[in-house]
């Protein structure tokens, strides 16, 4: 077990919560379980025994260096969104031929850089197939490309997280197939290995999966028909974890036996899981400022906040809380609220926990996920520290930023125009 | 004027924005006009002469080192929300007895740096009434404090930016004023200066001020009838700038105007602007990378997102989109989108734009304020360089984040515990 009670403490794996939070100087912070994110990704590893796949992990979602690289020692391939992804995959020694690029906005400098590492560059538009052959030419590489679909299957998610609808910004014109393949024939710069699509995040139902692989193997199938080789179906990743504690989620087996029919001969399937590898293994700990009542509401006041986690406010997600250590005050109703001065910052709605004390540590969990990634230095707060639990040993694998870090970058230095 | 065309092109004061982005290696990038901002803070002085005042500026709104410290030099106080605030306010050469610090969750830390360079603290809630209490006690000084009433008026306003509603996590219980009066009373430590309220913010309406004006005067007249010798009434700050170029905005002396007749004799006045002053005073200068149709919708794909500006996403809020340069393609309909991987990536929706050229300049305005300090490093995206345009010289402000700065930050390194 990763996260689990013993005698009123949390633990993650053998180290006690709490006496990481009064070991260490800064608070909040992200403590991560290797062994949950291995555990993680080993069952897609399971579930794809005796097919032929990559399990290439979407680094967007946590781009933690020592998370990295410990996911390309098991064996993952790496799926990027960036240039700067790409620096980081090759620091964590991610082994180039299972790299994939995707995006709707690759720049022309991230596209040469790719191109020049001989990653997968997924084609998302008829302007990117021609920047990507322009990166290929200046390079003089021959770019391995796949053709991003869109499968149109509504992933039934936040409408922010859903990547795969008609109207989203994401992927080629399926109608325009014909002029894709024709321009790829003409250009021997580019060679086409595959397919891809995504459809989302957060997804509770293999139906969904389903569905789209019906239609991404049709696709795979016409393309051969027309005469190319093409060795990849890439299904994208977007397999939802149990934030809410109420429903059971797909598991990986379940999602992969749901379409293992759909599985041809001579192809290689991908899946880009992220938030189904990490996301339940981390939490951020926090310690409580105080206990206050505007006479309607009850808040729990909290020294994270929407800068270390900004999920509940921008998607309206659900994150369980809790403590780490015993509280035995009254319970009541809280808001659980940081200290950023607005009221989009909460961490939690409505919740029904006892009352804590002054410094009572304070978890948020399955914060694995676009938590870390997506924090910002609003009202001034400083980027948190990152831990790893590591076979009974601590590592910290990213230390706290510091507002000497930040205010290094500020300058007063003209500039010739 | 501050921003303006000439023969097609958008200026900066005198300088050509496409001169700018011609030059400078990174893009997008943020810039500011100095004159704007200073119009904007004098604006406040003018309309407040005669009457004993502070304008306060919120730092929240935009923290750069360079801004707080050019309205230092015009003359402003500082609101903070936090102790690296407060750290960006004393390097920027602010004035101690002018400095206010609010919110609803400062720690001990925080308020012992506060308390410690004699800044007015605001007392938020029972808590934080001992916290501050205890901070004076430690540092051994006594505490200059104010009182955050909640007037329960409400703002008109996003909920995420109301913070003077009744269920807000703001402010005391305004039934327990006597209590905190007598707690102070007992307390030494504390010397009770003021009253302190924050309606929200993008406030369009001077009536609202004017509601919370009355309310707060009648709080101030009863703790003085109640023996205390207050001086400084704190209206906070809130009022909206022009966003949606549809409507007109109160002027700062228009708000003042409208609440003229509450200022009593031996009251200071403190104000307490951020958007209003640096919001309509910088823009986001990006790049078009491409434009694409799913057949349903048209794309404007560009190099700045939502990892820079996350406004829209997150607030549902409106900036105005051009061009820094002609551009003269079919005019459509478009989404105007970054490259981040989610369907959250916009910066503006359903905009009327002429089809613009790859790499054309595209100008998101109003971006002064809380833009640049809510960014984050998702899809890592690194933060942007800021530039200011001072008197026809072009100071860079804050150099662009790199990836060898955000990845200095990974370790790997045990810890003991």
């Amino acid at each position: 077990m990763s996260f689990y009670f013993q005698d009123g403490f949390l633990y993650c794996e053998d180290i006690k919560v709490k006496d990481i939070q009064d070991r260490i100087p800064n608070s909040p912070f992200y403590l991560y379980s290797l062994d949950r994110i291995l555990e993680n990704y080993r069952a897609y590893e399971s579930a794809l025994e005796g097919v032929s796949a990559i399990v290439s992990y979407a680094l967007k979602a946590n781009t933690n260096l020592t998370i990295a690289r410990h996911l390309r020692e098991a064996g993952a391939g790496a799926t990027l969104v960036s240039g700067n992804e790409l620096k980081v995959a090759l620091a964590a020694g991610f082994d180039n031929k299972i790299i994939t690029y995707n995006g709707n906005g690759k720049t022309m400098s991230e596209l040469s850089l790719a191109v020049l590492h001989d990653v997968m560059v997924n084609i998302d538009s008829e302007f990117d197939l021609e920047h990507i052959k322009k990166a290929a030419q200046e390079t003089g590489k021959t770019a391995r490309v796949t053709l991003r679909i869109n499968p149109a299957v509504d992933p039934e998610v936040h409408p922010y997280i859903a990547t795969g609808l008609k109207n989203t910004k994401f992927g080629i014109m399926n109608e325009r197939l014909d002029w894709y393949l024709e321009k790829i024939r003409q250009s021997p710069e580019l060679n086409l290995v595959g397919v891809h699509c995504h459809l989302g995040s957060t997804i509770k139902k293999v139906k969904i999966f389903r569905d789209a692989m019906e239609i991404m193997t049709g696709f795979f199938k016409e393309i051969r028909e027309k005469g190319f080789d093409v060795q990849y179906l890439n299904l994208g990743g977007g397999l939802g974890i149990d934030y809410e504690r109420r429903e059971k989620m797909p598991t990986q087996s379940e999602l992969i036996d749901s379409i293992r029919d759909c599985l041809l001969d001579d192809m290689t399937l991908i899946v880009e899981p992220g938030r189904s590898i990490v996301g339940d293994a981390a939490i951020l700990v926090c310690k409580v400022t105080g206990v206050k009542s505007n006479g309607n509401k009850n808040f729990i006041v909290i020294d994270g906040s929407m800068a270390e986690l900004i999920r509940p406010s921008l998607y309206d997600a659900y994150h369980e809380i809790g403590y780490i250590e015993p509280v035995n005050g009254e319970e009541k109703v809280f808001d659980i609220v940081g200290p950023i001065c607005e009221s989009a910052d909460f961490l939690g709605l409505d919740r029904n926990l006892p009352t804590p004390h002054e410094r009572a540590g304070l978890v948020v969990y399955d914060a694995g996920a676009y938590s870390f990634i997506m924090s910002s230095n609003y009202n001034l707060k400083m980027k948190p520290a990152e831990y790893l639990v590591n076979d009974k040993q601590l590592i910290r694998i990213r230390r706290a930023e510091t507002i000497d870090d930040y205010m290094r970058l500020f300058e007063n230095d003209p500039v010739a125009i």
